[in-house]
């Protein structure tokens, strides 16, 4: 097989995670280690958007050592560093048919800086970005790899076991509302806290939350997902059901729990703005429950939103999903120089004992696809999730980081 | 000099913080290690509240190694575990002279349990529980030592250089607020992140966030004290100049600012409701000028609090919080043993290298003061702190903990 030689571009896309970078991490490292297909790895800044804009940056440089290895200790930094180093960027590139001219610009960028591997991180927005470089490219004369690498907390993405980026939200989340469920245990007063989890559509990071009760520990009493249509009226009969057996209540629920009409909880606390993507943004779903909750049984209540440290709180990584995200991207890297394109670069869990496999998947299919929580993984009363669904998320959150500290606090690489 | 002999109760009281309980490690090894003073420890559940109604515990037994010594694994969990394990209150004991049959009826409860020690851990409120007994036991026959041990993560209390509690809350919403800035800087439209953070009165929390500024790192562009009085124009002109500068503007500010009327930004969404002490309930300060923001600027705009994270992340205490906070606990056992009474066990700061040193001080005229940033710590413009401010937090969020983690989520101690 004759290795396709040229430069490398990596870009991240879409909404920050904790392990982000750390996918960038391996795909640095990857390509330091594949000189010879890999000639020089350019960062686009602010994903594909900074690209046409040939805002770009050699990583190539950046992370190699004076004894021309990859620089470990800055590729760690790096990993430890919450969001996207690069910048990230919510372009949706237009469709092939419709802007070819787009596309030829792309073409003439990627031979302007002799570019044979583009390696794009990022979730199900960006892994359209690579299906439809995928189909430009099929009838195209430039001969280029392809591969997404998949990020996101909310572990909404088909085609693989799960993503990079879910464990650390998951653990964040756990250990956060356990601290929680603590604090609330303080008084006597009959109370009720609503923790508010992000999560449009997917229910993933909402039911980490239920984590501690797996290990017998105290968790929610109730957690509420998107995917089951959401009542106030039983979620109300739900916390004085609670209420009867302790003062100290703990909810968990989604920003993205609707009625059975899709009418989103926090619909009224709502601005009507929709994303580039026609995502409608949401806030203010805990807040709607507080509300229903002091107006109908009227005790003390309070909610809480967890907001973007469950997406950023790099100091509380999951040391499993760091070294997956690592080796999600240096597969990628490895899968490309090996031939493959027009792939993500999946994770499989492998049977016994916990493990991953990556392996490269057709993107057609997976990109535009969402993978909720199976309605069998949540109670039938639709207000917890079964020990099947935790012990799911379990492996993932395994493991603790020792990240750099320096004066006290965190370290972060900014590039 | 005679030792007074008899049994032991330490309650804890107000707010929960990240450090509360490793005060209660410190006076529990600290009464462990004093049996020929104390006979045996007491803890009060929820407070002098629980004390009344004789919901007592007994540590000396449930912190007592088979070996016959204090239990420091024990007390190493305890110290870990956020909130007050021993449950807290928000009783306002009367005056001795309004209601005498109040603390006749409590000495009687001592008495009942041979009670000649009694340590108290809490805020300004708590305080005044101490000052209270100590002042009805001066025209009394009952014999007992009262010492009051601080705690809370405002650092108000008057009489000590920094309360415990207040480092970890600090280490948290540094760490956090630069991990928010890293999260906001991924995207190139301009937008405006406003961070809330505790503090009713006092800004300390606040001026924290800009601890990263110290080190040369990205800190928030602007921090907003209760110290100084809030004007929204001169805030929306802060912002319009910022956001001349870069796109990703970052503020902290006091869920307390209030303009020179003394009226709380955050009033708006007040609902009026006061606490037993009479404090004034906030909630929405960051909302308030998140709305300001769209309505006079209009970019993007989102407000987060940081809400109880910050005084229940026990995942990330400052090891000097947690040394000092065990220390003053044991101290005040030490101070009570040697016949101190009446007194707050306060922390002083050295000359020098950073250390402290434990005092006992009067509890009259500590209790019910409040101490808050002085003017000369804030810049001229009232929006940020002085590198001074900075340089005094400082050395109070030095240190790391590793705390322990069982499958992936960090062990707590309920007692």
């Amino acid at each position: 097989m004759s290795i396709l030689k040229g430069a490398a571009v990596v870009g991240q896309s879409g909404g920050p995670t904790a392990a982000i970078n750390a996918t960038l991490a391996g795909v640095i490292k990857g390509a330091i280690e594949n000189p010879e297909a890999i000639t020089k790895l350019y960062g686009m800044r602010n994903g594909i958007e900074g690209f046409i804009g040939e805002r770009i940056c050699d990583l190539s440089e950046m992370f190699t050592s004076s004894y021309g290895v990859a620089d470990e200790e800055k590729l760690s930094l790096l990993a430890a560093t919450p969001a996207a180093a690069l910048g990230s960027c919510r372009k949706k590139l237009p469709k092939p048919e419709d802007d070819k001219a787009f596309f030829e610009n792309l073409i003439s960028l990627f031979k302007k800086y002799d570019v044979r591997y583009f390696f794009y991180i990022g979730g199900n927005d960006s892994m359209d970005t690579v299906a439809k470089l995928t189909a430009y490219l099929k009838d195209c004369d430039y001969e280029m790899k392809v591969m997404g690498v998949p990020k996101t907390i909310d572990n909404d993405l088909a085609g693989t076991d799960h993503t990079p980026g879910f464990g650390s939200a998951a653990k964040y989340i756990a250990a956060t509302v356990s601290e929680i469920i603590r604090d609330c245990a303080v008084y006597t007063v009959p109370a009720v806290t609503i923790v508010e989890i992000m999560g449009r559509d997917a229910g993933w990071l909402t039911a980490s939350a239920g984590l501690p009760a797996l290990l017998g520990r105290q968790a929610p009493d109730y957690i509420y997902l998107p995917e089951v249509p959401f009542s106030m009226s039983a979620f109300l009969d739900d916390v004085r059901e609670a209420l009867k057996k302790h003062p100290n209540v703990v909810i968990a629920v989604s920003e993205g729990v609707r009625d059975e009409n899709g009418k989103y909880a926090g619909e009224s606390a709502q601005s009507g703005v929709t994303d580039a993507f026609g995502h409608k943004y949401l806030s203010g779903t805990g807040k709607a429950l507080e509300m229903a909750v002091k107006a109908e049984i009227g005790c003390k209540v309070r909610s809480i939103e967890l907001n973007l440290p469950q997406r950023c709180a790099a100091h509380l990584q999951s040391a499993t999903d760091i070294a997956e995200s690592r080796g999600v991207g240096a597969a990628a890297v490895a899968a490309a120089v090996a031939g493959k394109t027009g792939c993500m670069m999946a994770m499989d869990r492998c049977e016994g004992e916990y493990a991953v496999e990556f392996n490269a998947k057709e993107i057609a299919g997976i990109a535009n696809a969402v993978r909720s929580v199976p309605r069998e993984m949540i109670n039938e009363a639709g207000n917890y999730v079964t020990d099947e669904c935790l012990k799911y998320i379990y492996p993932l959150v395994q493991g603790e980081m020792t990240n750099k500290y320096e004066n006290g606090l965190p370290v972060h690489f900014v590039i």
